[in-house]
């Protein structure tokens, strides 16, 4: 690539709230325009291991979401862009070696603490949340490259040390689930998926469930307790919460584990019945990426990462796409095509 | 002791239903009637390492309650004698030395999975179940030498691990609760304790508890939030859940493990705020007497039960006593007395 003269200003979406929420809500997205909005802000200069990246495709994902309403780990900075994830070109780099090798380079990139998100024109990531990409990998892979493969492969870690072959998932037709789904059934273990839609049995039972039941099916209780009796699974994977999960849960044998990485319904969550933590050994319990990046150590994540790759390199994996929104469009189309099932939203810049 | 003539039959506490509850409900004793009977059965022979012991003071615990209820992890038998714990003499023994060399002692007992509980004239035991006594230890202390103080123990471990001096426990005043705070004090601990009494607050105080809150004063949560952010305790040990649980653990820091044991509030349990498993690592599990023996291993078993006899019998631990009920009395007595609080109630055959 060509040396590129970087502008001034860019345009972004920008965090119009600081901090947290006052109040928790879903992890649905109702609208965009009460959490950011269209600006420009001055361009920014990439400092010690950080890279400048001329951002080519966003990510939306749930934990964006989350991050936009208050509702993340992190706390938001008001007139800062958001988009935790992304792909393009690196333009511009620290003085730090291992930004300066970046230089030029396609890369999958995750923004981490930068506060200079990727729904933008432009954005900033460390070096060492960055991904030199293979030729191979197309963009809408690339994009979505970091946050959910590493998720999913972190979290099938913890079903392969739980020691059992089956296991929980909710939300079992998110782009997460099914990446979690393949890898799952290339290793022999057996996924059982909570949907709402008839028409992601098929889908899913082909990617390599071993079960998909629909919860909202008239019988879906007495064919739920059915498995769970047949498959023995411990592991409960949960991005809803909420009394559909907790029921989930309360049906599940001894040992269960309820591990809860996303909150997309905002009801109230009952433990159903306490005294199964008690007599049955059960457990409650999060999973968190950025907490799973700071214990798992450099080899764990490196060989995620290059699995991650491999794996979108080769076709096993392939994300499917809702929809590309240009920047300028965001703010009043990705809300309506965040609500349409099966695939993943883009913000192009 | 003199060989002592064992009759053909005894008078028990009979329990009237099979296997579980369908319903679960409180662990409060509102009435025994439901659940156990007055009644004679034939005196039981003692096989193998089992000991017939001839009562003399047989525990309520709550866990005899959670049983006799259909609540505990252990179904019943009917027609068979409720109760987990007591103090008597060995009056016959099986063939196996270890049982055998127990003959005319006196010792505290746990009845564990015999079905012959100690709500009777004689129960019965495996050895390795019972503790020959110093004759230093009161027969009030004994009959609740196994249940309370191995459950305080094991959880006081729990504590340890977790690292924090500071911890927090509802039910503050309960026996159990008490021993605790007397141990943690002597180590250098810092118990919070939840009571709903202020007549309690000072008999705590004076125990070792660093801090004691009573949930129904104005000014409650307040207060809650102020020792919470002051002491940052991890471990909450949790005899009520409840709404009550639910705030305190939501109020709780980073890293917080709920730790249920009891549920005394039967009302609904939320987790409060879902995302708070995920963002602060925080985890809700149990403790189970049984399941500690199961995994912690003879040493710490044993040298558990040999800190125990030595706390009571120098006085550091005593039993508080609300009442001694005769056997006869017993279906009519045990609520009222057991609704009282502060201190623990018997049955004398």
């Amino acid at each position: 690539m060509p040396p590129v003269s970087i502008p001034a200003t860019m345009n972004a979406l920008l965090l119009k709230n600081d901090g947290y929420a006052r109040q928790p809500s879903g992890t649905v997205l109702e609208a965009l325009d009460p959490y950011v909005e269209a600006g420009t802000i001055a361009v920014p200069e990439p400092e010690g291991r950080q890279v400048l990246i001329k951002v080519v495709l966003a990510s939306i994902n749930p934990s964006d979401v989350m991050f936009v309403k208050g509702m993340y780990g992190q706390p938001r900075v008001q007139g800062r862009p958001a988009g935790f994830e992304g792909v393009g070109h690196v333009v511009a780099a620290g003085p730090e070696p291992e930004a300066q090798a970046l230089m030029g380079r396609r890369i999958a990139f995750a923004t981490g603490l930068s506060n200079w998100g990727s729904w933008a024109d432009y954005a900033v990531a460390d070096a060492p949340g960055c991904i030199p990409l293979l030729d191979t990998v197309r963009n809408e892979d690339a994009a979505a490259m970091i946050v959910n493969p590493l998720t999913a492969l972190a979290m099938f870690g913890i079903v392969k040390e739980a020691g059992e072959k089956a296991f929980v998932l909710t939300a079992g037709a998110s782009q997460l689930c099914k990446l979690i789904i393949s890898v799952a059934r290339d290793e022999g273990y057996r996924p059982i998926a909570i949907v709402r839609r008839d028409e992601q049995i098929a889908i899913l039972k082909e990617l390599g469930a071993a079960h998909v039941l629909n919860a909202d099916a008239p019988g879906f209780r007495d064919e739920l307790a059915a498995v769970l009796r047949e498959e023995k699974p411990r592991i409960f994977l949960d991005a809803v919460t909420g009394p559909l999960a907790g029921a989930i849960f309360n049906a599940m044998g001894r040992h269960a584990r309820w591990i809860v990485y996303g909150r997309l319904d905002p009801a109230a969550t009952p433990i159903p019945e306490p005294g199964q933590l008690i007599f049955m050994h059960k457990k409650i319990e999060g999973f968190w990426l950025v907490e799973w990046m700071r214990t798992a150590g450099a080899e764990r994540r490196m060989s995620a990462v290059v699995e991650a790759q491999k794996r979108f390199s080769d076709g096993r994996w392939a994300t499917d796409v809702t929809a590309v929104v240009p920047l300028s469009e965001a703010i009043e189309r990705v809300p309506q095509e965040l609500a349409k099932p099966n695939g993943k939203v883009f913000i192009a810049p």
